[in-house]
């Protein structure tokens, strides 16, 4: 059964009261600003406060507006509440655990994971200059590495900024274990328990899970599927929350595939300039743009050091040597206590093997390869989805990387059906990992990093056949 | 000039209220509770208690005992406060960032860091192995390996379990990248900000940090030299604060050197159960035991999976790997949580190559040649303290592992002589970063993984000469 669209709004609004943000005796935005937000007309909003009251969550003042209820029942969550108090939280881990495991079952096919391309030749130079820095450096390369990173790697890391806009010096740059920990730890060095972080949403599970993890609360901002986060939203909830910090993904977004277009990216940044709001800015994908050259990361039109860029060679190369970095701005010595914290020092020979590899221009090569073949995998995904998924699924058109997102009918639960192809060993993200409320219940993120390829064209087959069948139950 | 010993227990116990732990208007413990606590006599604790009165922070009421009083000048610290408003801890920091620095520097001889023996033959065989995984598996080995770890890895480390009397499935094991990832995922998944640990002292400045970091508070456990971990201590702590978490580095430990007796293990156990307490036991150099068979580990003594037993392969084969683990008993999920929005994985070629480097029998080899060549770097480095430090040095005679720790004569600020003889090259880790408090400025770490060598002789020359003039200037 379809839900309705002020049912949507009412079930939002009723998850940030149940989540603390709107807290009891506390007035509730009016009607033309929640419209606003939600991009939905006055009327709909009318009618999804009209069931937050008649639910008992809230009581109409009258002349002053909606107020929420303090309840008898559930008692209301502390602010700063530990992970096993928060129902919510734990489900929505337990999500990841199923995608994790299924992950460790044989010969599955996971179109959940972002994972690469790792089968391309241009990948084979890496491969040699893992095998030459153990045989030519033997034992220095199983030392402890500098806490900030190995140098040669991060002077690459310099170099290759500047065709995102970046000027940026060896030292202002640390390595990480990857992206997720330059992630968590730049979350961890500027923020404290119950404070609020804006995020684009749908968002990557991984700092989903961050936030949860570190006593954070989420505010989503609404994506637009081709122009990504919306300003006016944005704006609004900068006025209206205490906001400390913005974690956006604005190229190549993960999972919806857009670029924030380049007429808004200086907006962003004046707007977390107005609001004193620290932006974490995750790249993970820009480098993957098929518009050539790339846009300009958002950290370039930062003059404030307000702008913590986090990458990896994750999506670019190999996620399996965790090399990561991040440019943290002002920041910069707190987050490499965390990251200190975290786990000391990224592995040496990773790190040498990946500044050997970009060093001698291989990875741009390797770049060309993959900006063409997952610009043919995505016209190909699309393609399979129109073909077998059931009418009225829409998907976004990703700008780079090699993930695309699907709107299924309102009737199809995603996890639910997740769990009925898993028996013919196909597994997905479904949408529900990439938000911390209860959105997208019938979204799902695919990977098309192998297409063309006839696995993948049964898999999408036999979710579109599973889907259908769903469609007739409901 | 010396301090007094009731001049040190004042200091402490200052310390202790400004960093809150004692709050305004509480009593303070009895002197008799205190004398027991810092193994002092009565009339030392009768006199730091004069001395902290005069000084302004405490009251006394009669017939009741002493009182914190409300201060007017400093405010009192918040319960859980960020990092910048804790000048203590951020200063504790930036001993360790001089440390990262001076290792930055060329041809600095670095006593501080803990590095094992990185040139034994017996490694051979793990460059070996990284070189054949990279040409054997090439592509695979260069994705995501599985959240938890290596299947093959874990296999492994639960044999090796064995040893410590452990018995593990390989499932109860979770891959991290090193042991200091598996310290503060364990310590995050516990706890939360405000929360009191308990931790053996000196400890090792990781842990500090981590602990600081996560927003603990910790109350530091005094240890003897041989034994250890007051087990007296221990007790009072225990029944006097609310404790949550007890971590502990029970066997050749850091960097003390001891080994807590056989016979204090199970009673250790006993009292964590007693008290509902979490023990992590960091046990990373528990296989360099000079002991043959090396002693149990506290885990083996648990049945109530309240133990979380942290370590890696850093000290015992290379830290340049980042290849830790945990067994955190009935913690798992949460902490393969916070494993998880750490860094995700641990790189996937590092653990292949440990996993096989094990398997063939290879560890076990190379820890026979490590134990016997420590041991022997262990006599010599005593002989050249005795012979160059200045009388009244005194030293731990370490069980295992390869670090020692020295304590100058008390007019010797060792942070101070750090400073003094980096201009000749040389640095090493002074007290100061082993606690959370301000004790320990008369004491450093030193490692003797490379004695004997003509270069560390004559660092010790230089260290010893150095603090001679010291105590002139004194
Ligand atoms: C948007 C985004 N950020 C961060 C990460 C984590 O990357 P890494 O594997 O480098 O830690 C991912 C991986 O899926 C991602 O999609
Ligand atoms: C007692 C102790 N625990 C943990 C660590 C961190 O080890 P790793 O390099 O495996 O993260 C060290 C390293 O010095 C240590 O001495």
């Amino acid at each position: 059964m379809a839900t309705k669209l002020y049912e949507q709004v009412a079930d939002e609004i009723i998850a940030r009261i149940e989540g603390g943000y709107y807290t009891a005796g506390q007035k509730l935005p009016s009607i033309r600003v929640l419209a606003q937000e939600y991009g939905v007309s006055i009327s709909t909003v009318q009618e999804a406060y009209r069931i937050i009251e008649e639910r008992g969550y809230t009581e109409v003042r009258p002349k002053s507006g909606h107020f929420v209820k303090a309840r008898n029942s559930a008692p209301v969550l502390p602010d700063v509440s530990p992970l096993p108090q928060r129902p919510v939280k734990v489900s929505a881990w337990s999500n990841i655990l199923n995608m994790l495991n299924a992950d460790e079952a044989e010969n599955m096919l996971n179109l959940g994971w972002a994972i690469p391309d790792l089968k391309s030749p241009t990948l084979k130079p890496l491969t040699r200059d893992l095998n030459d820095i153990n045989r030519r450096l033997g034992m220095r390369s199983l030392s402890y590495d500098y806490v900030r990173g190995n140098k040669a790697l991060r002077r690459q890391i310099a170099r290759l900024g500047v065709d995102s806009g970046l000027q940026l010096h060896p030292d202002d740059i640390l390595v990480t274990s990857g992206c997720q920990e330059a992630l968590s730890s730049s979350l961890r060095a500027i923020t404290q328990p119950g404070d609020i972080v804006a995020v684009d949403s749908p968002f990557y599970f991984g700092a989903v899970q961050t936030i949860e993890a570190s006593g954070l609360k989420a505010i989503e901002i609404p994506s637009h599927p081709e122009t990504g986060t919306s300003l006016e939203a944005l704006e609004l909830a900068f006025a209206q929350w205490p906001i400390k910090v913005l974690v956006l993904t604005p190229t190549c977004n993960n999972p919806m595939g857009y670029s924030i277009p380049e007429a808004h990216r200086p907006k962003i940044i004046e707007l977390c300039n107005q609001h004193d709001i620290i932006l974490i800015e995750d790249d993970i994908y820009g480098d993957l743009s098929f518009q050539y050259p790339r846009p300009r990361s958002l950290k370039s039109y930062d003059t404030e050091g307000r702008v913590i860029l986090c990458s990896s060679f994750s999506k670019t190369l190999a996620p399996g040597l965790r090399v990561g970095w991040v440019a943290p701005g002002r920041y910069l010595d707190e987050v490499l206590h965390m990251k200190y914290v975290s786990s000391i020092s990224t592995p040496t020979v990773s790190q040498m093997a990946v500044a050997e590899y970009v060093s001698q221009g291989a990875y741009e090569r390797h770049l060309r390869k993959m900006r063409e073949n997952y610009q043919r995998g995505r016209d190909i995904m699309i393609e399979l989805i129109q073909r077998y998924f059931p009418e009225g699924t829409r998907m976004t058109y990703p700008q780079g990387g090699f993930v695309i997102w699907v709107v299924m009918p309102k009737a199809i639960n995603t996890t639910e059906l997740n769990n009925r192809v898993k028996q013919f060993g196909i597994s997905f993200a479904p949408g529900e990992l990439f938000t911390t409320t209860k959105k997208y219940k019938n979204q799902m993120r695919l990977n098309y990093t192998n297409c063309p390829c006839l696995e993948v064209e049964e898999a999408i087959r036999t979710i579109g056949q599973i889907s259908k069948e769903m469609l007739l139950e409901a």
